[in-house]
């Protein structure tokens, strides 16, 4: 197809086309004439993932870039897609190593992250040491702890206990999908454009709770306040 | 009791404190002397409001005055302090209006926030027409849309049943606690705070699934990659 349809399918301008182009996010179509070039449906697949991934992911080219290598070196292996996609960026193995000796020297871990694993170990999930999200759970319960807000992990696990069923909820979204790209794809849309959804709908469930619970019932449209 | 009390019992510094005290959003204490004053339980609980809304919803200070308030004015309605705090900020009837009659000028709303309005009246949920969450459950939909990935309102549904469980939860910790400002501090707690625990642990749940489902099984630390 020529670069005006590839634009038109994939909903990427045609000038964001030829930047991902000279910056080497798409290989080159094949040469037709002078100026012109033929692009193929692996074009397209490409150009949808660095789309979610700029505008879903909010990440820059450089690291979709990255991203977009470890990928097709995955051969595939839908778990490490999805790790790669949902974490904050790939990360090579040395990197990792580098940066656990960092986390050991700067001293112990805090309390909330070492709750953080009482909770993943009493849910039985298997995750590995070094995940970003163990740590984000430890800030919270950090958090919640210097406050005396009585919260601690263990009040959490009815939370999680329902995480737990949104997260099988996710993985059933990659059913029917097949092709790495569409599978990465389908995991940032999963992953990280589900997060605000998910928010939300708590937000409005909450208002109705809220209303039925502490509220005089339902207000009318208008007369709120 | 003494300033150096308060500071110590809420956490918060003595000169932060004394800021608070000149901006107006904690009313000075029982002058004892020259320069001393006594503060009492109420200070305290205020402090520990102003502490939470500041530090977890992020708010400036302007907002947090506006905020407190507002809440002082609800009479204890705990549907409205749970409204007002978790919102964005506190408006009054006339900016409301002001903001509907702008949203209408500025046409009709997007497809995303219709979808979102059929999905919150398939869950029977009764809230109020001008919700945020409203409009970002649409902003999400919409981009679901535009990406054509195959899933819409509909698909959204067992999410939102899981939300609506989430929901009872949260409105099951404001047990126990009495007062407005404790009832506001908690709900505020409940509600941002706990959001990014909710995600981290989605996110944990996703990479355990996504381990037995797709990996070979759990992986071993530092093997991963």
């Amino acid at each position: 197809m020529k670069i005006s349809e590839l634009s038109r399918r994939s909903g990427v301008s045609i000038p964001t086309i030829k930047y991902y182009l000279r910056d080497g996010l798409l290989p080159p179509g094949r040469a037709t004439a002078a100026n012109q070039a033929d692009y193929g449906e692996e074009h397209l697949r490409r150009l949808r993932l660095v789309r979610t991934l700029v505008g879903v992911r909010r990440l820059p080219v450089g690291a979709v870039k990255e991203i977009l290598g470890a990928i097709t070196e995955q051969d595939g292996d839908l778990h490490q897609i999805f790790g790669i996609v949902t974490d904050a960026r790939p990360v090579t193995q040395q990197q990792k190593q580098a940066r656990e000796r960092e986390r050991q020297e700067a001293g112990e871990e805090t309390g909330g992250v070492t709750d953080a694993r009482e909770l993943v170990a009493a849910m039985g999930w298997e995750v590995h040491s070094g995940t970003a999200a163990l740590r984000s759970l430890g800030e919270v319960l950090d958090a919640l702890s210097d406050m005396d807000s009585g919260i601690d992990w263990r009040s959490l696990l009815p939370y999680a206990r329902l995480a737990d069923r949104i997260s099988e909820l996710d993985v059933q979204q990659m059913n029917g999908v097949s092709g790495v790209l569409e599978l990465a794809e389908r995991a940032v849309l999963v992953s990280v454009l589900l997060e605000p959804a998910l928010l939300a709908m708590r937000r409005l469930a909450q208002e109705d709770k809220s209303a039925r619970l502490f509220g005089g019932g339902p207000e009318e449209e208008g007369e709120e306040e």
